[in-house]
């Protein structure tokens, strides 16, 4: 029950590709990451990915269809199923939002595959 | 498939408590909203409700617990069954998150009651 604030939250961890839970709606958690450099190709056959941009600029690459480009005050929804790859030239910070229990890494597993903790 | 520029979006329209839905998330809509001014008791007996603020600042007004304050950057979610009231001493800009069908006036009804629109 307290409000959030996405700056004070990205203040308190460094590390990259790694979402940290900062609220819950319904079945859904709400979190922050910080990207820089090449994620992993990967899809969610279950749900949609949605993407907001804070800072940075973050590209989404999207199999078989052009890239798209997110600055700030930007948002896109990756469709279920569409296998995409972020990328973020400069450190970049997204909130992002998905059904508890969606690995950030999806289909693709991996090093990269994070633990869902809440911050 | 196309990315939203959320002050574009806002800048395509000047209703207050008008939500305008930009996106879709499986089966929630995200929108964006101009409010200013007192909004209405309501509550949402079947879905949390997600504010984030982009521009100027909203109080949510819950029954029976303080107010929470919202500047751009912060968010809330105000959880099922709460009756909340939005208010904003100046024009406030908010994205807003809930299931398709959620009304905008929960359970209250009347006449600040809005159609889903896509824009």
């Amino acid at each position: 029950m307290e409000k959030v604030n996405l700056a004070a939250k990205l203040s308190a961890f460094d590390a990259l590709f790694s979402p940290k839970i900062v609220a819950r709606m319904n079945e859904y958690k709400i979190a922050v990451v910080k990207t820089k450099g090449e994620f992993v190709w990967h899809k969610h056959d279950d749900t949609d990915d949605f993407f907001l941009v804070l800072k940075g600029r973050l590209r989404i690459q999207l199999r078989g269809l052009p890239d798209v480009v997110l600055d700030p005050g930007e948002l896109f929804v990756v469709p279920k199923g569409l296998e995409h790859c972020p990328r973020a030239d400069e450190e970049t910070h997204v909130l992002l939002i998905e059904p508890y229990g969606t690995p950030n890494t999806g289909n693709a597993g991996g090093p990269l595959t994070a633990a869902e903790e809440t911050i």
